[in-house]
């Protein structure tokens, strides 16, 4: 084994263990503020139990401790080697999650009315990214898996199309693997966007394991795209918005990079998030492939076990077609009732009856993902809960229905060959208004609307909203989905773009 | 004392507590991934050690959770016990540091071209709100102190004349205290603002404990402004990145609030964060006053001591007519050195070498912070530190030399009456080009110069630059001061804006 060598995390602990005095923010003062006597009552623990350690770590920038935003020195070498381990030319550590990354990428290559080629299932930080520059969409429809119903990237043919068509584009902006863990091989991506010198941009935030194991895909940077965003915290041993972004070749501008990430990320970045990406890398450095033979283990017994099971709860299979493709992450699970009596959301809700928590639900799947270390006790419990699920629901008389999952198959269309544009000002004559769901066909959203797990957004502003998408957020409404930033979280209402002249006075 | 309550941290540990199996977010699966053997050499200690309680709490969105960008439980409940404590209508939790806080009002209030009165000397995070929203700023130069040269908000007429110049005004931002804990009472600008029914927005990064103690000064809140941001990871035992939006009156739109900071921030907030945020201020409602005794008594300690000694370190003291407005930070100990012999950078690194860790250094003055819980061993620390470095300065014949402070007294005026953009198309004819910084005179620099801490840009992109920027950037260069987000980090060079004929072929 290599030996583990984190500098960041090291000269953390170096400047810990000189028990300085800190005349310096934060005001926790090392944590020692966490060790007050406070009336805790029996039940509780003390906060300090929790937080006094990792306060030793959560310092400010110091002579001894580098600067995210201006690195010389342990974050600087830190990088350095997490760009060797990953193999790419520049890493650069995020401390405001994926999001940072994608918004930092768009607000870097765009200026206002640039235009970009956008698979429209983006995360909604893209489409964020999009606004704050200013730049314009060209959506790409994902291309969708017949039998599971689920959207990858969209096909080679329509990058290629609208490349032709916007030859200036400023970038291809894809997301693989999609929260399901589906993916599919981008090196003839690559390939189209560089005949044409445009960067193409990956938002891998379910995939910063990728290429560190020969069970898993190969890293989308091994197959040449210019820059990566990968959440070290989902898959990794990383603490939650710790993740990363990858440069390689000279499409991107690195100066503007920094720039940019210095714009949308905290001044004062988390030295604990920063040095557990850091100990990230050198966990995978010093284990190799090892870092995941635990969890892979556990996810190939429970897959035997399912497969010998009668449950009504199966995996999600493909299409042959997306099948010969796709390049799946083992370490994701995607289950639905056979039964057709439980949506994902209800099943989401059973399995954490039983001590099981699922990482997302959609209409018709649960989402499990198997983290580094998955032990075999917790397969113990999901079999448990699945089998008393599956038992019970052969005893109910519920009738079966036709769950449709997330990808939004049922009827509407979502390539936009036409650029489309985010600006406020694309809308300066129109007045806000707010109204009711069921009144909003044939109206412009003016708000986002997102489903949070996955995060992709559903409606953006501007946005034309047809019948279809009416009864989808109304029923994932019913179905107990969770939306992020809408101005009513029902969604009884919406809010839309109407013509000032329209409006009640 | 009150029970200690801390909604946010009690669902988190109740999560805990029940031993989930967790099939999600974040890859370290509780901390277990910590566990593994590593092989650490002996001077080192094991990552757990650290991070492996912090981890239990570090989970996702769950049904036992809740959604910072969509709060219903724990999370609403924790906010709304902050509105009650620091005594406002709507309270937000914030993951990305005052930045996001900062980033999402301009965002929120502001559309491409409108116009904000701004205070020059504001953080970075207020100059790249404007440059992402499209909007334009009204410059008001501040108030500067004559015996200590440093910067407070602008003159209260200043500020009165920019509304009535521009009554139209999407709002007044000002940043009061600055970080050397120097702040006036707002409340006559509010008065003005509100004549005009322009909302005042002010950054308080620096005081997010005002007005919890008779000894602080009393809150912006509590003065009537329309919205603070305010870093509670700085002067409150919270984790870094840690900080809090506060808003009352109808001034400030929420929902389109809610929807910025969803824009701004990571779609997968740190728990840890926003819990050490909920467990400060339940510390706050338990202890009151009480918490910041330690402290109060450590700094007083600190300068009877230091009144009482013949060294060459003195703090700072101020003009009498600034005095007599000025609310001084009690915990914020501003030294220099009176002989002139040493500048606040060295001052800062001749502190360390004793141990003693400032918080910030500018050409003229050390920042000290006490902390909540600085205690009378690390302030005994500080006094040998100050004896020793002023019994070595009594001895050396250093030249003395008169250091000017940070605020930049010496020669440059930096109201702009006239509306400033930063929207990239206002240089849409330009070139961008990198030249020696001494070549820079009268050309308007292409991007911002920003010396960290403070994080106040000395030069913003499209500002002219002036002899008297060159001599003042070299200075703080040569002197040690870091930069951030500089794409010449040593600034030998600059990018300017050049006329496109301009340019060498």
């Amino acid at each position: 084994m290599k030996p583990f060598y984190a500098p960041l995390f090291d000269a953390l602990l170096k400047h810990a263990a000189k028990a300085p005095a800190g005349f310096h923010v934060p005001g926790h003062h090392n944590g020692q503020a966490m060790k007050l006597v406070l009336p805790i009552n029996e039940q509780s623990e003390h906060p300090s139990e929790y937080f006094y350690k990792i306060m030793q770590l959560d310092v400010t920038e110091l002579s001894t401790t580098d600067d995210l935003h201006h690195p010389e020195a342990s974050i600087q070498e830190a990088q350095q080697l997490a760009a060797k381990t990953f193999g790419t030319d520049e890493t650069f550590f995020l401390v405001g999650g994926s999001t940072s990354g994608n918004l930092a990428l768009l607000l870097t290559l765009c200026e206002p009315d640039d235009i970009v080629i956008v698979q429209r299932n983006v995360h909604k930080s893209v489409l964020n990214g999009l606004r704050l520059s200013g730049a314009k969409a060209v959506f790409l429809s994902p291309r969708i898996d017949k039998n599971s119903g689920l959207a990858t990237v969209p096909a080679l043919e329509q990058v290629e199309a609208a490349l032709a068509l916007y030859p200036e584009a400023k970038a291809v902006f894809l997301s693989n693997p999609n929260y399901y863990g589906m993916g599919i091989s981008l090196s003839r991506y690559v390939e189209a966007a560089h005949r044409y010198n445009v960067p193409i941009l990956v938002d891998e935030a379910h995939g910063a394991h990728y290429g560190f194991h020969e069970a898993f895909p190969n890293s989308s940077l091994s197959e040449g795209v210019d820059a990566v965003v990968q959440s070290a915290h989902k898959t990794l041993p990383t603490l939650t918005m710790g993740a990363l972004l990858h440069v390689q070749g000279n499409r991107i501008p690195l100066d503007s990079l920094r720039e940019t990430l210095a714009m949308v990320q905290s001044s004062s970045p988390s030295f604990p998030i920063l040095a557990s990406i850091d100990i990230s890398r050198a966990m995978m450095d010093t284990l190799g492939p090892m870092l995941f033979d635990q969890s892979l283990r556990s996810v190939s017994s429970f897959r035997n076990w399912l497969r010998n099971q009668e449950t009504t709860l199966c995996e999600v299979y493909y299409d042959a077609d997306t099948a010969s493709m796709l390049q799946v992450d083992p370490l994701r699970v995607v289950l639905y009732d056979v039964s057709g009596q439980r949506s994902g959301f209800e099943l989401q809700k059973l399995l954490e009856q039983y001590g099981c928590f699922a990482e997302m639900a959609d209409s018709r799947y649960v989402v499990l993902v198997f983290g580094v270390q998955t032990s075999t006790q917790d397969v113990k419990k999901l079999q448990y809960a699945i089998k008393t699920i599956s038992d019970s629901s052969h005893k109910t008389e519920k009738k079966p229905k036709d769950f449709q999952p997330l990808s939004m198959t049922n009827g509407f269309e979502w390539t936009s060959i036409q650029p489309v544009s985010f600006k406020k000002t694309a809308f300066k004559n129109k007045a806000i208004q707010r109204i009711p769901l069921q009144l909003t066909e044939g109206q412009l959203s003016a708000e986002m609307v997102t489903p949070y797990p996955p995060g992709i957004a559903i409606l953006y502003p501007g946005e034309k909203i047809t019948a279809a998408m009416i009864d989808y957020i109304q029923y994932l409404s019913e179905a107990g989905a969770k939306f992020q930033g809408a101005g009513d979280p029902s969604l009884a209402t919406i809010s839309i773009f109407a013509e000032k002249a329209d409006l009640p006075t």
